[in-house]
């Protein structure tokens, strides 16, 4: 089958009931999570750019708060202006080898109660304690029996210190049946656009999740973008019109880690077949655009990244 | 063979007369050029963001500066302060679309007599129209027979105004004998870290310039990092102890676009022999740092990124 690539009016009806679809994104819910599912922000040690407003919404909007180690500090520098806001934003967790953790937030947060969990070990990120403990904590009666004990406060939370969450985790994923496990909605904040090789990392978490713990649905969220994978055999992303015509910019379709084939787009401004894609091959689909009035579609060889840009100022107001 | 990750200490001694390797760099050299290449800054369409004192220093070690059409808005706005300030960084052209430029900046440097090329073309980036600029400025008496004609001034210099640039280009690199071509060093800043189809669309040019116009040395500048390409077969990476120990924090070995085999690194926290590396299968050496007193070693089985964080605000004290 020889490649195809269609440029495409600017907007056009896309029949979602003709495509046999295996996967579906709803772009909304990406930032405002399904009420069915589980949801989680995480915070990663970058200085939080995104405007105050949107913050404190993204915030309400979901169950679990966490920041990785330094992250409580940028948190904390950042709802300086007023004592009574900063008590209001108050994370559930903080966990990290503490390193990078200010003397000052250390106890301001201990001193409000929040859960903070030291985990020297050097063989695993922040992130990963990050999402190891996120998946205990919805999953796992055994870890909130751990750190409720009181006369546990003293000693870590009765957590092992090196590494004992990890090891918590690993125990409990062999008894857990990930179809039966409530999806995770986990939106990372700070994971994307600082240190390139943290960046680089943060996309590898992706492909890892999507492998090892497919019920979590991760998406970070930057200043300019919403940032995730795509699943290989067909996805349709949906959204609403509105949403899309104020919030949404461009998109790219990113082949990072492997050479692949898009089989089929619909409802891409550039819509392409059988079309060969490779970061090393200078042969990628940026600078493209949703033009599918309520949906398009996604059908590739292997999963994918995709990135939207999004107007953070206008993204308020759908929320 | 098998696999080997050892820690090493923070300062070792690696003999590099002992290391059989293809190529060489030199971290200073990345931003300061080396006087037999020639050099260019090319400034990408994103808020510059790096401190003042290193972009003018920066700026007056290379012999070209071009701005990426709405780069120029950037440019001008950076040097607000102060007019005087504004006449003296005048970049040598400004190229794209300018779809982008703002009208009172294409008047302003227009009347600063800057050469100012309109190319309408969407089916190359700005940064393609950029590079094929460049190496016609340095490469082609017959660009500069076109552009020093006084009566084409009104007519977009004598070039043709949808896609003339890569023509030139095209036709020029037929009869460029590449091993005679002096190196280009290009430093860019602005590529990275904006939208993400951008800083991969970025990445896959490192690899592109490599295969394609290997006399060009490209290496992205942000305000936490240096971002290359280290061609496979060895690499020694030379560096001034002072300025490693100043101005060099983490760095990471990134297989963006493809697994690869890290066969052997010598002066790294973590060096690898044998390594397999994929960002699908989540194995990538990040947070990572040059501990080899002057040098480090890098082989790959395959061509690979390197990032290298820095600290600007250190740096002006070496260049």
């Amino acid at each position: 089958m020889s490649e195809e690539c269609i440029e495409n009016p600017e907007r056009i009806q896309i029949d979602a009931d003709s495509i046999k679809h295996q996967n579906r994104v709803n772009l909304k819910e990406l930032i405002n999570p399904n009420k069915g599912d589980n949801s989680a922000l995480l915070i990663l040690n970058q200085k939080i750019d995104i405007p105050k407003e949107l913050f404190y919404k993204i915030w309400k909007l979901h169950d679990l708060k966490i920041c990785a180690d330094g992250a409580a500090n940028r948190l904390y520098d950042y709802v300086k202006d007023d004592e009574s806001i900063r008590t209001k934003y108050l994370p559930d967790y903080i966990i990290g080898d503490l390193d990078s953790l200010s003397e000052k937030v250390f106890n301001y947060y201990k001193e409000k109660n929040v859960v903070i969990i030291r985990q020297t070990t050097q063989y695993s990120t922040d992130f990963t304690k990050c999402v190891n403990l996120i998946s205990l904590h919805f999953n796992s009666p055994k870890f909130h029996s751990l750190i409720s004990n009181k006369n546990a406060l003293q000693s870590n939370h009765g957590i092992e210190l090196e590494e004992g969450i990890h090891t918590l985790y690993n125990s409990m994923t062999k008894s857990l049946v990930f179809s039966q496990v409530t999806p995770i909605s986990l939106l990372a904040l700070g994971g994307i656009g600082g240190r390139f090789d943290q960046t680089i990392h943060s996309i590898t978490q992706l492909y890892t999740l999507s492998k090892e713990a497919s019920y979590f649905k991760l998406c970070y969220i930057t200043v300019t973008d919403l940032i995730f994978l795509i699943n290989k055999n067909g996805t349709l992303i949906k959204y609403d019109p509105q949403f899309r015509n104020s919030c949404i910019g461009n998109c790219g379709l990113l082949p990072i880690g492997e050479a692949t084939v898009i089989n089929e787009t619909r409802g891409l401004k550039w819509d392409v077949k059988n079309w060969p894609t490779s970061v090393v091959n200078g042969r990628v689909s940026s600078s493209n655009r949703f033009v599918g009035k309520e949906c398009c579609y996604i059908d590739t060889k292997d999963d994918i990244i995709l990135n939207i840009e999004i107007f953070v100022d206008k993204l308020i107001n759908f929320l």
